[in-house]
């Protein structure tokens, strides 16, 4: 990785886009590079997982048990029996153990065969792989890469989960795509073209954006070009009108920040306060990794009227939905004419964009399949 | 291609057959041969194509994005914005141009890009590519090849859809096979078996045939085996009885030709008056071409009592269409004995359809892949 | 092949894992070797084919047409017209011939082509392949191996399908797996374990085994480890209990054995007499062999009391279904379990298996694709 090359910009997108460069060729096509799996990342709902039980899931094409004994925290085992290869998530929790549904052998916290019911103790067979694995804030997390590294990578911080003063909603929604679409697809908040029919119309404005090592950050205000406001958009940051009834500038600042792997956006009003705060992991799931599923906490702060926020939620959740639908649908069409032209064809003239491909690069994972 | 060798040939089947050549050892397979792209293509029906939208068809693989504006003629796009290349056919038509859904890149009838609403008008990227688009009979045609040529490849003669005397019926199926089965299953007029429910017995006599260096063409009489006569039938040809009420040879004339890429067919009666024409082109959609879209014209003299021709127009669509579906399904069960074979194994014994064969081989886009 | 090493061994199971060998690195991947096809294998149930029909079946991709005239047996030939490859099982079976739906080519039971309507019988083309075919005890066999062999290899004995003192039900499921899968499955009688919900809590014993050139045998005994024994089990073994009611060891002897390319499973009570009998073959359906289709016939002793075996028949019926339900599921994860790996990871420790895998990779296919 390059030293860290820290940098503000404000300026125009007409200077900037001097300053942008094309992907040069010889490049590696960057929808070619793997996620770095030595990160955490989410892979279930712990909803989804009840006590007791076992479930299977994936990271990019590695099939994984999650496990949760009636005591003890939630383990990760490769989800593939030493024996014969089926799910161990198809099998029985048993104690600290998972048992195979086929021929019934056993494999603890460790991964390691701890029983074979028709075979000496003294003649266990080798066991199975196991990940590291936590559960926060309603997600359960494994690290895919490098255990030892596991302990020293810093663990996310999702959104505002842990704050009462906001109210977190869950989506996670399986686009078929490679991650750095959905990276892309957020930070560019010139899209917003895309989501007329539920925004009316906006204009972005980007007002600064960072960039280091490991992230890149823009800062946007939006101003309202067409006269109608979404009941949704007014329930969570009022209405915005001047004395005579005309409507305002939104004053509130967007900031959207890749900080490798994971993507936020962040809403503070005029005095600087965070009303809004949303996480994303876009976690591969097929071994080409051109499907993800993503993990999304999105937390809003909650309106002084008590109870208010519960009123608004149903509304607020379908909005956000049909938003996400729209730009599933559009990273979903973008992979599809990758898929036709074997290739990136991309010409991008936003500079924030091309310093993002360029993290999404030099932070994947290097390796040549 | 080789200098026109035209000749007229009658004779017998067992004569023909001495002089039918097999496709040798070493010779090309027809079923990886390309359709010819310097030639007019219909890729979507008039209808389909609302006034002030776009719609999204396609040639070869090669997506194509139609559009209709308000004022002007339809033009036709490549299908993929500049940009991050999802289909403009999905954005707005605004004027004389089309808005990608996506940024809102838009783009004018030359396929240049006039407006990237976040960018200064100097700085503008290049386009997208451009197809010679024309509207005829209810079709929409483009012209895929080298543009340059467009002017002077003849524009094709649509049945009789120009003809009040006629009333003339679309059909358009989709098929998933190589065009050459579709032109074949029509030449060999053989296959009567194949439609022996819906036609009852019939035998066919090849008359003559006629060759050159874009066409072949075969003359046929057909004469009822059997004393079952459909109604579609009777109600366009009339019954065929003598005094005694015995059902009559048919003494109409059908003619197939294929004029390369076009293939047409036509029915005279005895006095030499034409009563049907057929004009179809097949259009390769994927770029393997393994998948066509056919698009016919079938255009039915009007019967000399007013109204007649609307009455019966259901009961010969009907029987149409269910002639269409009987060749649909065996055409595409050659493409897959194709497909599940790897090549061709073809024995024809016909001669009239090695020369079709020929044609096509000699015709189309002699390019490997 | 090998010289017979037949060998007897009882042994308990710790000494046989002693014994056991894994498959080493450099043998050839068992899953891509295909079925041998010189033994006769069943293509379709003679239910299936009515008489004066053809059907289509297929043999590891080989496309076959039954044909069962209104006199005559059943004959089979090459799925595939030689004029344009369509299937011959679309045609239509005039006397000893089946006669292609689409130019009505015929072919008679020899394969030759014996018509083309619109062509002298002198210049009749090549015909298709035959297979020797054999209907015997509902099922209709082909040999699709050297037809030079069909007379000299062994047809099959098919349980007790023959048998008054049998009533013998029929089962053929369609199995997305490797036909080597199949037999391990049932081989290894360890596997109840995947069955606790239909049979309850067992326990199988290995007795011994015998192996030879062209088979492997396993006999086991049962102990039921639960107190649950389901109704369609005890309906035709009885209860086990003891004077006090308590349930007691089942004592009856279960014999799996695979007989190249045949597996049957033979259930005799404690004095010797065979109370069930099932014959099974697994035949491979697409070219790479990775889907097949399974035909067993399961015999079972009438009861003593008449009518008896009428009654509890749909019960064992259902519960036969439900068990080999269990195993279509398991042993197709299997098959996507290699597919996902692109190779055998198994790590056997069961001697019977890896003798049954040996016996498998030496008696199949060794034609390297």
């Amino acid at each position: 990785m390059p030293h860290s090359q820290k940098q503000k910009q404000g300026g125009t997108m007409d200077q900037d886009v001097a300053y942008g460069k094309q992907v040069s060729a010889g490049t590696r096509d960057l929808r070619t590079i793997d996620c770095n799996p030595d990160f955490w990342y989410p892979v279930a709902w712990s909803r989804e997982l009840k006590v007791g039980k076992t479930i299977g899931t994936r990271y990019a094409g590695q099939p994984i048990a999650l496990v949760r004994p009636v005591e003890g925290g939630v383990f990760a085992l490769e989800d593939r029996c030493a024996h014969r290869q089926v799910p161990l998530s198809k099998g029985v929790v048993k104690g600290q153990a998972v048992q195979c549904c086929y021929h019934g052998w056993a494999y603890g916290r460790s991964g390691r065969c701890i029983d074979v019911p028709y075979l000496g103790k003294g003649k266990l067979p080798n066991g199975v792989r196991t990940y590291p694995c936590r559960e926060e804030g309603g997600l359960i997390f494994i690290f895919p890469g490098d255990p030892a590294l596991a302990d020293s990578v810093p663990f996310p911080k999702l959104a505002q989960v842990a704050n009462p003063a906001f109210k977190t909603r869950q989506f996670g929604p399986r686009v078929k795509c490679h991650y750095t679409f959905m990276h892309e697809n957020l930070m560019d908040m010139n899209h917003q073209f895309l989501h007329r029919r539920q925004m009316g119309q906006i204009r972005s404005r980007l007002l600064g954006q960072d960039r280091g090592e490991d992230f890149v950050e823009a800062r946007y205000s939006f101003a309202r070009t067409g006269t109608h406001q979404p009941l949704a958009e007014a329930l969570i940051f009022g209405r915005h009108r001047d004395l005579e009834g005309r409507e305002q500038p939104v004053e509130e600042v967007v900031t959207i920040r890749t900080e490798y792997p994971y993507q936020t956006l962040t809403i503070v009003d005029k005095d600087g306060d965070m009303i809004m705060s949303l996480w994303a992991a876009y976690v591969p799931q097929s071994a080409d990794q051109r499907e993800s599923r993503a993990f999304g906490l999105l937390s809003v702060l909650r309106p002084k009227i008590p109870f208010l926020i519960d009123v608004i939620w149903p509304v607020l959740g379908g909005f956000t939905n049909r938003i996400f639908e729209e730009d599933r649908e559009i990273v979903e069409m973008e992979q599809q004419a990758w898929d036709a032209q074997g290739g990136d064809w991309n010409v991008e003239v936003f500079p924030v964009v091309n310093h993002l491909r360029a993290l999404l690069a030099r932070c994947g994972d290097q390796t040549v399949k």
